[in-house]
Protein backbone atom coordinates (compact mmCIF):
# COMPACT_ATOMS: atom_id res chain seq x y z
CA UNK A 1 0.00 0.00 0.00
CA UNK A 2 1.72 3.31 -1.01
CA UNK A 3 1.25 6.35 1.10
CA UNK A 4 -2.06 8.45 1.11
CA UNK A 5 -2.29 10.57 -2.70
CA UNK A 6 -2.36 14.07 -1.71
CA UNK A 7 -5.50 15.32 -3.64
CA UNK A 8 -7.30 18.98 -4.37
CA UNK A 9 -10.64 20.08 -4.78
CA UNK A 10 -11.91 22.52 -6.74
CA UNK A 11 -15.20 24.49 -6.47
CA UNK A 12 -17.44 26.97 -7.27
CA UNK A 13 -20.03 26.93 -4.58
CA UNK A 14 -21.67 24.49 -1.57
CA UNK A 15 -19.37 21.92 -2.22
CA UNK A 16 -21.79 18.74 -1.57
CA UNK A 17 -19.70 17.06 -3.64
CA UNK A 18 -16.64 18.09 -1.98
CA UNK A 19 -17.63 17.21 1.51
CA UNK A 20 -18.41 13.73 0.43
CA UNK A 21 -14.97 13.40 -0.87
CA UNK A 22 -13.45 14.76 2.63
CA UNK A 23 -15.97 12.64 4.73
CA UNK A 24 -14.71 9.51 2.51
CA UNK A 25 -10.72 10.52 3.53
CA UNK A 26 -11.47 11.05 7.08
CA UNK A 27 -13.11 8.08 7.45
CA UNK A 28 -10.41 6.67 5.46
CA UNK A 29 -12.12 4.83 3.25
CA UNK A 30 -10.13 6.95 0.32
CA UNK A 31 -6.15 6.44 0.59
CA UNK A 32 -5.94 10.02 0.00
CA UNK A 33 -5.68 13.45 2.40
CA UNK A 34 -7.20 16.72 1.12
CA UNK A 35 -4.32 18.95 0.39
CA UNK A 36 -5.96 22.27 -0.70
CA UNK A 37 -9.60 23.18 -1.49
CA UNK A 38 -9.47 26.09 -4.23
CA UNK A 39 -12.68 28.12 -5.18
CA UNK A 40 -12.68 30.83 -8.00
CA UNK A 41 -15.46 32.55 -5.90
CA UNK A 42 -14.58 33.96 -2.68
CA UNK A 43 -18.02 33.65 -1.53
CA UNK A 44 -18.06 30.05 -2.02
CA UNK A 45 -19.66 28.11 1.19
CA UNK A 46 -17.89 25.22 0.73
CA UNK A 47 -15.13 27.15 1.81
CA UNK A 48 -15.76 27.54 4.99
CA UNK A 49 -17.23 24.03 5.25
CA UNK A 50 -13.25 23.16 4.03
CA UNK A 51 -12.07 25.08 6.70
CA UNK A 52 -13.98 22.87 9.21
CA UNK A 53 -12.70 19.98 7.94
CA UNK A 54 -9.59 21.37 9.23
CA UNK A 55 -8.54 21.78 5.53
CA UNK A 56 -6.25 24.64 3.82
CA UNK A 57 -7.90 27.07 1.33
CA UNK A 58 -7.49 29.02 -1.20
CA UNK A 59 -8.90 31.92 -3.51
CA UNK A 60 -8.20 32.81 -7.05
CA UNK A 61 -10.97 35.12 -7.65
CA UNK A 62 -12.08 34.75 -10.92
CA UNK A 63 -12.97 38.70 -11.39
CA UNK A 64 -9.20 39.59 -11.11
CA UNK A 65 -8.53 37.74 -14.27
CA UNK A 66 -11.63 38.93 -16.15
CA UNK A 67 -10.11 40.17 -20.07
CA UNK A 68 -8.06 37.93 -20.04
CA UNK A 69 -7.04 34.20 -20.93
CA UNK A 70 -8.97 31.68 -19.30
CA UNK A 71 -5.17 29.85 -19.25
CA UNK A 72 -4.05 32.71 -17.07
CA UNK A 73 -6.52 32.09 -14.14
CA UNK A 74 -5.89 28.23 -14.25
CA UNK A 75 -1.84 28.60 -13.97
CA UNK A 76 -2.55 30.87 -10.72
CA UNK A 77 -4.62 27.89 -9.79
CA UNK A 78 -2.13 25.26 -10.91
CA UNK A 79 0.58 27.05 -8.73
CA UNK A 80 -1.19 26.73 -5.74
CA UNK A 81 -1.94 22.95 -6.55
CA UNK A 82 1.74 22.82 -7.26
CA UNK A 83 2.76 24.52 -3.87
CA UNK A 84 0.28 22.50 -1.60
CA UNK A 85 1.76 19.15 -2.91
CA UNK A 86 -1.30 17.70 -4.44
CA UNK A 87 -1.28 14.79 -6.84
CA UNK A 88 -5.21 14.58 -7.60
CA UNK A 89 -7.34 16.78 -9.06
CA UNK A 90 -11.74 16.54 -8.44
CA UNK A 91 -13.78 19.07 -9.72
CA UNK A 92 -16.52 19.50 -7.11
CA UNK A 93 -18.98 21.76 -8.87
CA UNK A 94 -16.14 24.15 -10.48
CA UNK A 95 -17.95 26.06 -12.32
CA UNK A 96 -15.40 27.38 -14.86
CA UNK A 97 -14.70 25.87 -18.47
CA UNK A 98 -10.67 24.89 -18.12
CA UNK A 99 -8.03 25.75 -20.24
CA UNK A 100 -6.24 23.08 -23.06
CA UNK A 101 -3.35 23.71 -20.91
CA UNK A 102 -4.99 23.37 -17.71
CA UNK A 103 -6.45 19.59 -18.75
CA UNK A 104 -3.41 18.79 -20.15
CA UNK A 105 -1.49 19.11 -17.43
CA UNK A 106 -3.57 17.04 -15.26
CA UNK A 107 -4.13 14.74 -17.72
CA UNK A 108 -5.57 11.48 -16.17
CA UNK A 109 -4.95 12.63 -12.73
CA UNK A 110 -8.22 15.20 -12.73
CA UNK A 111 -12.03 13.56 -12.18
CA UNK A 112 -15.15 15.60 -12.55
CA UNK A 113 -19.12 14.37 -11.59
CA UNK A 114 -21.61 14.93 -13.48
CA UNK A 115 -25.43 14.82 -12.85
CA UNK A 116 -26.64 12.17 -16.29
CA UNK A 117 -25.64 9.10 -17.55
CA UNK A 118 -23.34 10.61 -19.83
CA UNK A 119 -23.21 10.75 -22.74
CA UNK A 120 -26.69 11.82 -22.16
CA UNK A 121 -27.24 15.34 -20.89
CA UNK A 122 -23.83 16.92 -20.70
CA UNK A 123 -23.92 20.44 -20.11
CA UNK A 124 -25.61 22.60 -17.28
CA UNK A 125 -28.56 21.32 -15.75
CA UNK A 126 -28.68 17.46 -16.34
CA UNK A 127 -31.36 16.33 -14.03
CA UNK A 128 -33.86 18.65 -15.98
CA UNK A 129 -32.65 17.76 -19.56
CA UNK A 130 -33.38 14.13 -18.57
CA UNK A 131 -36.79 15.13 -16.75
CA UNK A 132 -37.76 17.45 -19.87
CA UNK A 133 -36.69 14.50 -22.19
CA UNK A 134 -38.72 12.37 -20.81
CA UNK A 135 -35.98 9.63 -19.91
CA UNK A 136 -37.11 7.11 -17.32
CA UNK A 137 -33.39 6.31 -15.80
CA UNK A 138 -31.51 8.82 -14.76
CA UNK A 139 -28.13 9.09 -13.27
CA UNK A 140 -24.47 10.38 -12.35
CA UNK A 141 -21.25 9.77 -13.94
CA UNK A 142 -17.21 10.07 -12.95
CA UNK A 143 -15.21 11.02 -15.53
CA UNK A 144 -11.51 11.61 -16.22
CA UNK A 145 -11.50 15.26 -17.33
CA UNK A 146 -10.93 15.59 -21.15
CA UNK A 147 -10.53 18.40 -23.10
CA UNK A 148 -14.15 18.50 -24.35
CA UNK A 149 -17.01 19.26 -21.24
CA UNK A 150 -18.41 16.48 -19.92
CA UNK A 151 -16.82 14.25 -21.89
CA UNK A 152 -13.65 11.98 -20.47
CA UNK A 153 -13.31 8.15 -19.97
CA UNK A 154 -15.96 7.24 -17.70
CA UNK A 155 -14.87 5.62 -14.16
CA UNK A 156 -18.33 5.24 -12.26
CA UNK A 157 -22.20 4.97 -12.95
CA UNK A 158 -25.21 5.22 -11.34
CA UNK A 159 -28.61 5.11 -12.07
CA UNK A 160 -31.44 6.10 -10.60
CA UNK A 161 -35.32 5.81 -11.50
CA UNK A 162 -37.29 8.96 -12.69
CA UNK A 163 -40.38 8.57 -10.65
CA UNK A 164 -44.08 10.55 -11.69
CA UNK A 165 -44.77 13.07 -10.21
CA UNK A 166 -40.70 14.25 -9.98
CA UNK A 167 -39.70 17.74 -10.16
CA UNK A 168 -36.59 18.82 -10.83
CA UNK A 169 -35.12 19.47 -7.22
CA UNK A 170 -36.42 15.80 -5.97
CA UNK A 171 -34.97 14.18 -8.99
CA UNK A 172 -31.95 16.16 -8.21
CA UNK A 173 -32.23 15.44 -4.73
CA UNK A 174 -32.16 11.41 -6.13
CA UNK A 175 -28.81 11.33 -8.48
CA UNK A 176 -27.51 13.93 -5.54
CA UNK A 177 -27.53 10.46 -3.36
CA UNK A 178 -25.55 8.62 -5.75
CA UNK A 179 -22.99 11.17 -6.24
CA UNK A 180 -22.23 10.82 -2.90
CA UNK A 181 -21.57 7.49 -3.57
CA UNK A 182 -19.59 7.10 -6.80
CA UNK A 183 -17.75 9.62 -6.14
CA UNK A 184 -15.18 8.84 -3.07
CA UNK A 185 -15.50 5.15 -5.29
CA UNK A 186 -13.95 6.74 -8.19
CA UNK A 187 -11.72 8.93 -5.93
CA UNK A 188 -10.77 5.60 -3.86
CA UNK A 189 -9.78 3.74 -6.76
CA UNK A 190 -7.81 6.11 -8.74
CA UNK A 191 -5.79 6.96 -5.21
CA UNK A 192 -5.45 2.99 -4.88
CA UNK A 193 -3.72 3.49 -8.31
CA UNK A 194 -6.27 0.62 -9.81
CA UNK A 195 -7.26 2.49 -12.95
CA UNK A 196 -6.24 2.41 -16.43
CA UNK A 197 -7.25 4.43 -19.22
CA UNK A 198 -7.90 2.81 -23.09
CA UNK A 199 -8.67 4.69 -25.15
CA UNK A 200 -11.83 6.24 -23.92
CA UNK A 201 -12.36 2.94 -21.69
CA UNK A 202 -11.40 2.99 -18.24
CA UNK A 203 -10.01 -0.80 -16.75
CA UNK A 204 -10.54 -1.08 -13.25
CA UNK A 205 -7.54 -3.76 -11.63
CA UNK A 206 -8.98 -6.13 -9.36
CA UNK A 207 -12.70 -4.83 -10.14
CA UNK A 208 -15.49 -7.45 -8.14
CA UNK A 209 -17.50 -8.87 -10.97
CA UNK A 210 -21.00 -8.98 -9.00
CA UNK A 211 -24.11 -10.62 -9.91
CA UNK A 212 -25.75 -9.11 -12.93
CA UNK A 213 -28.35 -6.54 -11.68
CA UNK A 214 -30.55 -4.55 -13.48
CA UNK A 215 -33.04 -1.33 -12.57
CA UNK A 216 -36.32 -1.60 -14.69
CA UNK A 217 -38.45 1.47 -14.86
CA UNK A 218 -41.54 1.49 -14.29
CA UNK A 219 -41.82 -0.84 -11.99
CA UNK A 220 -43.11 -4.05 -13.78
CA UNK A 221 -45.48 -4.55 -11.13
CA UNK A 222 -47.58 -1.40 -12.28
CA UNK B 1 -61.15 -4.04 -18.64
CA UNK B 2 -62.20 -3.22 -22.22
CA UNK B 3 -61.47 -6.18 -24.99
CA UNK B 4 -57.78 -7.57 -26.01
CA UNK B 5 -56.53 -5.27 -28.51
CA UNK B 6 -55.42 -6.30 -31.86
CA UNK B 7 -51.60 -6.25 -32.03
CA UNK B 8 -49.41 -6.17 -34.84
CA UNK B 9 -45.64 -6.80 -35.29
CA UNK B 10 -42.77 -6.08 -37.70
CA UNK B 11 -39.87 -8.00 -37.56
CA UNK B 12 -37.11 -8.45 -40.44
CA UNK B 13 -35.35 -11.38 -38.32
CA UNK B 14 -35.20 -13.88 -36.08
CA UNK B 15 -37.51 -11.83 -34.04
CA UNK B 16 -36.45 -12.42 -30.23
CA UNK B 17 -38.44 -9.64 -29.05
CA UNK B 18 -41.75 -10.99 -31.08
CA UNK B 19 -41.63 -14.23 -29.24
CA UNK B 20 -41.14 -12.06 -25.84
CA UNK B 21 -44.54 -9.90 -26.49
CA UNK B 22 -46.14 -13.16 -28.32
CA UNK B 23 -45.51 -15.44 -25.20
CA UNK B 24 -46.53 -11.99 -22.70
CA UNK B 25 -50.01 -12.09 -24.60
CA UNK B 26 -50.56 -15.99 -24.65
CA UNK B 27 -49.32 -15.83 -21.44
CA UNK B 28 -52.21 -13.22 -20.35
CA UNK B 29 -49.93 -10.85 -18.98
CA UNK B 30 -50.55 -8.48 -21.58
CA UNK B 31 -54.67 -7.90 -22.99
CA UNK B 32 -53.52 -8.13 -26.50
CA UNK B 33 -53.89 -10.71 -28.93
CA UNK B 34 -51.62 -11.14 -31.82
CA UNK B 35 -53.71 -9.95 -35.34
CA UNK B 36 -50.71 -9.86 -37.81
CA UNK B 37 -47.13 -10.48 -38.01
CA UNK B 38 -45.38 -8.85 -41.11
CA UNK B 39 -41.85 -9.27 -42.56
CA UNK B 40 -39.78 -7.22 -45.26
CA UNK B 41 -37.94 -10.31 -45.47
CA UNK B 42 -39.20 -13.76 -47.07
CA UNK B 43 -36.37 -15.22 -45.05
CA UNK B 44 -36.95 -14.30 -41.69
CA UNK B 45 -36.93 -16.73 -39.19
CA UNK B 46 -39.78 -14.85 -37.16
CA UNK B 47 -41.89 -15.79 -39.69
CA UNK B 48 -41.94 -19.16 -38.55
CA UNK B 49 -41.75 -18.99 -34.90
CA UNK B 50 -44.63 -16.62 -35.25
CA UNK B 51 -46.63 -19.42 -37.15
CA UNK B 52 -45.42 -21.80 -33.80
CA UNK B 53 -47.81 -19.46 -31.49
CA UNK B 54 -50.35 -19.73 -34.19
CA UNK B 55 -50.59 -16.43 -35.58
CA UNK B 56 -51.11 -14.96 -39.30
CA UNK B 57 -48.06 -13.82 -40.75
CA UNK B 58 -47.49 -11.59 -44.09
CA UNK B 59 -44.66 -11.14 -45.78
CA UNK B 60 -44.44 -7.51 -47.86
CA UNK B 61 -40.76 -8.05 -49.77
CA UNK B 62 -38.78 -4.68 -49.75
CA UNK B 63 -37.47 -6.27 -52.97
CA UNK B 64 -40.31 -5.81 -54.50
CA UNK B 65 -40.35 -1.89 -54.27
CA UNK B 66 -36.60 -1.30 -55.33
CA UNK B 67 -36.22 2.03 -56.57
CA UNK B 68 -39.87 3.30 -55.36
CA UNK B 69 -40.52 5.15 -52.87
CA UNK B 70 -40.55 3.79 -49.26
CA UNK B 71 -44.01 5.14 -48.31
CA UNK B 72 -45.24 3.14 -51.23
CA UNK B 73 -43.99 -0.25 -49.41
CA UNK B 74 -45.44 0.83 -46.58
CA UNK B 75 -48.89 1.54 -47.96
CA UNK B 76 -48.42 -2.17 -48.65
CA UNK B 77 -47.75 -3.04 -45.02
CA UNK B 78 -50.32 -1.15 -43.83
CA UNK B 79 -53.16 -2.40 -45.80
CA UNK B 80 -52.16 -5.50 -44.59
CA UNK B 81 -52.38 -4.39 -40.85
CA UNK B 82 -55.90 -2.55 -41.18
CA UNK B 83 -57.26 -5.52 -43.03
CA UNK B 84 -55.99 -7.82 -39.87
CA UNK B 85 -57.80 -5.02 -37.49
CA UNK B 86 -54.46 -4.14 -36.19
CA UNK B 87 -54.74 -1.48 -33.18
CA UNK B 88 -51.03 -1.18 -31.87
CA UNK B 89 -48.15 -1.69 -34.23
CA UNK B 90 -44.53 -2.94 -32.52
CA UNK B 91 -41.05 -2.94 -34.56
CA UNK B 92 -39.20 -5.70 -33.12
CA UNK B 93 -36.04 -5.53 -35.16
CA UNK B 94 -37.22 -4.09 -38.38
CA UNK B 95 -34.87 -2.82 -40.36
CA UNK B 96 -36.66 -0.10 -42.55
CA UNK B 97 -36.82 3.59 -41.89
CA UNK B 98 -40.69 4.07 -42.16
CA UNK B 99 -42.06 6.80 -44.23
CA UNK B 100 -43.71 9.96 -42.64
CA UNK B 101 -46.80 8.81 -43.75
CA UNK B 102 -46.62 5.64 -41.84
CA UNK B 103 -45.10 7.08 -38.30
CA UNK B 104 -48.44 10.16 -38.68
CA UNK B 105 -50.52 7.17 -39.81
CA UNK B 106 -49.62 5.36 -36.60
CA UNK B 107 -49.18 8.21 -34.04
CA UNK B 108 -49.21 7.25 -30.24
CA UNK B 109 -50.13 3.70 -31.20
CA UNK B 110 -46.53 2.15 -32.55
CA UNK B 111 -43.72 1.53 -30.48
CA UNK B 112 -40.03 0.36 -30.53
CA UNK B 113 -37.31 -1.02 -28.26
CA UNK B 114 -33.81 -0.04 -29.04
CA UNK B 115 -30.73 -1.34 -26.90
CA UNK B 116 -29.60 1.43 -25.26
CA UNK B 117 -30.83 3.99 -22.98
CA UNK B 118 -31.82 6.63 -25.13
CA UNK B 119 -31.13 9.41 -26.06
CA UNK B 120 -27.87 7.63 -25.65
CA UNK B 121 -26.33 5.64 -28.57
CA UNK B 122 -29.02 5.90 -31.09
CA UNK B 123 -28.85 3.89 -34.41
CA UNK B 124 -27.12 0.69 -35.20
CA UNK B 125 -25.30 -1.33 -32.94
CA UNK B 126 -26.34 0.49 -29.89
CA UNK B 127 -24.89 -1.97 -27.37
CA UNK B 128 -21.02 -1.92 -29.18
CA UNK B 129 -21.51 1.95 -29.34
CA UNK B 130 -22.23 1.29 -25.63
CA UNK B 131 -18.89 -0.59 -24.82
CA UNK B 132 -16.89 1.25 -27.62
CA UNK B 133 -17.73 4.61 -25.49
CA UNK B 134 -16.54 3.16 -22.38
CA UNK B 135 -20.31 3.33 -20.37
CA UNK B 136 -20.36 1.80 -17.37
CA UNK B 137 -24.30 1.47 -17.37
CA UNK B 138 -26.05 0.13 -20.60
CA UNK B 139 -29.46 -0.55 -21.40
CA UNK B 140 -32.63 -0.84 -23.31
CA UNK B 141 -36.01 1.79 -23.56
CA UNK B 142 -38.95 1.29 -25.62
CA UNK B 143 -40.45 4.41 -26.73
CA UNK B 144 -43.48 5.18 -29.60
CA UNK B 145 -41.87 6.13 -32.41
CA UNK B 146 -42.06 9.66 -33.84
CA UNK B 147 -40.20 11.04 -36.99
CA UNK B 148 -37.05 10.73 -35.89
CA UNK B 149 -35.12 7.12 -35.56
CA UNK B 150 -35.00 6.06 -31.95
CA UNK B 151 -36.26 9.31 -30.36
CA UNK B 152 -40.07 9.04 -29.83
CA UNK B 153 -41.34 9.75 -26.06
CA UNK B 154 -40.31 7.05 -23.84
CA UNK B 155 -41.95 4.71 -22.13
CA UNK B 156 -39.65 2.58 -20.05
CA UNK B 157 -36.11 1.89 -19.82
CA UNK B 158 -33.93 -1.09 -18.28
CA UNK B 159 -29.98 -0.40 -16.88
CA UNK B 160 -27.36 -2.95 -16.78
CA UNK B 161 -24.11 -3.00 -15.55
CA UNK B 162 -21.26 -2.96 -18.24
CA UNK B 163 -18.83 -5.67 -17.00
CA UNK B 164 -14.91 -6.51 -16.73
CA UNK B 165 -14.23 -8.42 -20.32
CA UNK B 166 -17.83 -7.97 -21.65
CA UNK B 167 -17.67 -8.57 -25.47
CA UNK B 168 -20.26 -6.96 -27.76
CA UNK B 169 -21.70 -10.14 -27.04
CA UNK B 170 -21.85 -10.56 -23.71
CA UNK B 171 -23.42 -7.22 -23.28
CA UNK B 172 -25.81 -7.74 -26.07
CA UNK B 173 -27.26 -11.19 -24.02
CA UNK B 174 -27.23 -9.06 -20.66
CA UNK B 175 -29.38 -6.29 -22.17
CA UNK B 176 -31.45 -8.82 -24.23
CA UNK B 177 -32.62 -10.05 -21.08
CA UNK B 178 -33.80 -6.66 -19.68
CA UNK B 179 -35.63 -6.25 -23.27
CA UNK B 180 -37.86 -9.35 -23.20
CA UNK B 181 -38.80 -7.79 -19.44
CA UNK B 182 -39.95 -3.92 -20.46
CA UNK B 183 -41.24 -4.68 -24.47
CA UNK B 184 -44.01 -6.80 -22.67
CA UNK B 185 -44.21 -4.29 -19.66
CA UNK B 186 -44.56 -1.41 -22.01
CA UNK B 187 -46.97 -3.12 -24.36
CA UNK B 188 -49.38 -3.80 -21.40
CA UNK B 189 -49.76 -0.48 -20.32
CA UNK B 190 -50.30 0.74 -23.75
CA UNK B 191 -52.71 -1.84 -24.57
CA UNK B 192 -54.43 -1.17 -21.22
CA UNK B 193 -54.99 2.20 -22.03
CA UNK B 194 -52.91 3.42 -19.15
CA UNK B 195 -50.35 5.97 -21.30
CA UNK B 196 -50.67 9.53 -21.92
CA UNK B 197 -48.02 12.00 -23.99
CA UNK B 198 -47.27 15.12 -22.69
CA UNK B 199 -44.65 16.97 -24.97
CA UNK B 200 -42.04 14.46 -24.44
CA UNK B 201 -42.70 13.07 -21.41
CA UNK B 202 -45.02 9.64 -21.07
CA UNK B 203 -47.75 9.38 -17.92
CA UNK B 204 -48.65 6.14 -16.60
CA UNK B 205 -51.74 5.76 -15.21
CA UNK B 206 -51.35 4.37 -11.69
CA UNK B 207 -47.85 3.85 -11.66
CA UNK B 208 -46.79 2.31 -8.51
CA UNK B 209 -43.80 4.41 -6.91
CA UNK B 210 -41.71 1.63 -5.40
CA UNK B 211 -39.27 2.71 -2.93
CA UNK B 212 -35.70 4.39 -4.87
CA UNK B 213 -33.69 1.86 -5.84
CA UNK B 214 -30.63 2.54 -7.99
CA UNK B 215 -27.66 0.22 -9.95
CA UNK B 216 -24.11 1.46 -9.67
CA UNK B 217 -20.65 0.44 -11.47
CA UNK B 218 -18.36 -0.70 -10.32
CA UNK B 219 -19.70 -2.44 -7.54
CA UNK B 220 -18.92 -0.44 -4.47
CA UNK B 221 -17.56 -3.36 -2.99
CA UNK B 222 -14.66 -3.28 -5.39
Amino acid sequence: MSAAKRVGILISGRGSNMVSLLEAMRAGEVPGEAALVVSDRPDAPGLAKAASFGVATAVVPRREYRGRPREEHDRAVHERLEAAGVEIVCLAGYMRILSPWFVERWQGRMINIHPALLPSFPGLHGQRQALEHGARIAGCTVHFVDAEVDHGPIIAQAAVPVLPGDTEETLAARILEQEHRIYPLALRLLCQGRLTIEGRRVLVRDEQIDLPRSLVVPDPSS
